[in-house]
């Protein structure tokens, strides 16, 4: 299983909006065939690791991190083609999360004979799959906040310089993070500050995000490299008074603005249209603002902080979490800090809600 | 030298101004003794572990943390006890760090004929000793500031609210610094504030440190707790301007006012005193103003924040560095993170200047 695990965790980023799924047949300790569902639209991990196998599948064991599906997608279901294999032992990491059919596809494969052993290595698998399993349940994308600080929690000195607070490794692990994600959103007052391209640079490529803008006024400058960088395609979420004639202009270029009847943009809405899009993973690269108002509305699953040893110091910084904040440390949200990596000479600190208060 | 590091490691906060020193006599791999220097004024390391060993000494290893002392003291020389004990071989992690001494203790073995092995363990054996060492070089204490945050830096929500932002096991830790710092250091604004006792309040008891505060203008309220507790003496750092017939009021208590012909309490010559008064280590446990004025000053070795996985938010949160602050992100102080230990839910998050950037 831990190796059916190592294929799944190898496709980060690639298998969006399906999970990343392993799978390894074994027969008297031999592995027999290997594979994991490399991109969607193409064969399950059951399906590659079975035809390696070929005949000698009948009567060996299969290792999946995920309960074989039971319907039929743009696949035909696998669980019946674990059952025609003659595989005689099923082992499972994570059931499906998908309330509705959970269960089936071990039903079926129970109801033809074979053995079926659920839980091994579940809270590794769950993890890896915790985006997809949040978009299944909740139809939006899995929130990932992403700021870079001082050790003091500064995201900028008092002027608003911010270049650079963090490492050259950490500013590369962002662009990992951005290749890892269905999509980047920030604020406008980011793209009027910096102009940034949003898009992931690594040595070996990338595959670039959709880019996300919130711009309630639509402010957006026009030749905002955003909107004039043709490498991918950017969404602006506005309220309903902008200049028709502007996002005219702006829909020239690979750009779509997308305007709510609202005075604000409304957090809920947008994520509930990215998740139409079968956006499934979301990367939050906003400014103090922004960040304020995910996390004042719930609406994330994580915040990865990249913080750097230095000090900016000053009560006139810019803080990596602005907005109104608690007016009492009882009222503010609580978190876990669920891993601490360093990087180059930084600490890359994760926090989730604290699992009692997950949405 | 392992065992005599553990030796020496134990007896943290009760040798001050002395170094901690552990030393293990060996003969044929059997320990003969072994001894920590415990407490200013009785015994070294070595006397211990050489006299538990008596006569059998001779011809045996000894190991020590520290070169082993070539002046007359309170105690004789080490050196010449190992000479007189017909030991054969000794290794030694740290080499004496006052430049006037240091090499003369193993100068005087080897003239002796006793063979000398330096620098086993030396890294961990100087890390130990760190405040010991930087004492003798500056002769003022070794400072270390503390400080405890919200995931995003703040020290207090907007309305000043800060009980409590981290976990008890992280307060108790606190109390464990305490006992081990030989005097604690505050600004007025936190006895106005939250009138602490600053003592060190442990399961097993403490030892409380000397208490430290800085107030220009004499301000802290007569019945504040640092001054009616009488578990420990109390100095009170003013400026020139003051009321006098408050100083003499204040004096009644076991609580020396010392003031500075100054406007404000300049804190290297509070470092220059404390020093005179045999003071290693200072643990400043102030504000925001204090920790900026101590970071901006550059007199500081160390800082160790307790980070709470909550929230506070807000532009007008109080960070747990305040002041001015930088004006560019290139001219922000860069430390080093050396240590990073998970505290109850919260990081204990250590830092430490550049080692290039020392004093």
């Amino acid at each position: 299983m831990k190796l059916a695990m190592s294929l799944a965790a190898a496709t980060k980023g690639q298998t969006s909006p399906n999970p990343q799924v392993g799978a390894v047949v074994v027969k008297n300790g031999e592995i027999l065939g290997m594979g994991a569902h490399l991109k969607a639209g193409t064969p399950h991990a059951e399906v590659h690791a079975i035809a390696a196998a070929g005949e000698k599948a009948t009567g060996a064991d299969i290792y999946v991190t995920l309960e074989p599906c039971s319907h039929f997608g743009r696949t035909s279901p696998c669980a019946d083609l674990i059952i025609k294999s003659g595989i005689k032992r099923v082992f499972i990491a994570s059931a499906d999360p998908n309330p509705l059919v959970s269960g089936k596809g071990i039903a079926r494969m129970q109801d033809a004979g074979i053995e079926v052993v659920t839980g091994l290595l579940k809270v590794e698998a769950d993890t890896l799959n915790e985006p997809f399993f949040h978009f299944i349940k909740t139809k939006t994308p899995y929130v990932t906040i992403k700021a870079a600080s001082s050790f003091d929690g500064k995201t900028a000195a008092k002027t608003g310089d911010s270049k650079w607070i963090t490492s050259p490794e950490s500013r590369q692990d962002v662009h990992r993070l951005r290749h890892e994600h269905d999509a980047i959103l920030t604020g406008v007052n980011t793209i009027i500050h910096d102009n940034p391209l949003l898009t992931a640079r690594l040595p070996q490529g990338g595959k670039n995000p959709i880019r996300v803008v919130l711009d309630t006024n639509l402010r957006i400058p026009a030749d905002a490299n955003v909107i004039r960088d043709q490498s991918v395609k950017t969404i602006i979420f506005t309220g309903c008074e902008i200049d028709l004639s502007k996002a005219e202009e702006i829909k020239k270029y690979d750009v779509e603005v997308f305007s709510f009847p609202a005075n604000e943009v409304p957090i809920k809405e947008v994520l509930k249209n990215l998740g139409e899009r079968n956006i499934m993973s979301l990367f939050v690269e906003g400014g103090s603002k922004i960040h304020a108002s995910f996390i004042k509305s719930g609406f994330f699953q994580q915040i990865i902080l990249y913080m750097a040893p230095k000090i900016i110091g000053g009560n006139k910084a810019i803080p990596f979490i602005g907005g109104e904040g608690a007016d009492f440390v009882k009222d503010a949200p609580v978190l876990e800090f669920t891993e601490i990596e360093r990087i180059g000479g930084d600490l890359r600190i994760t926090a989730k809600p604290l699992r009692e208060a997950k949405q």
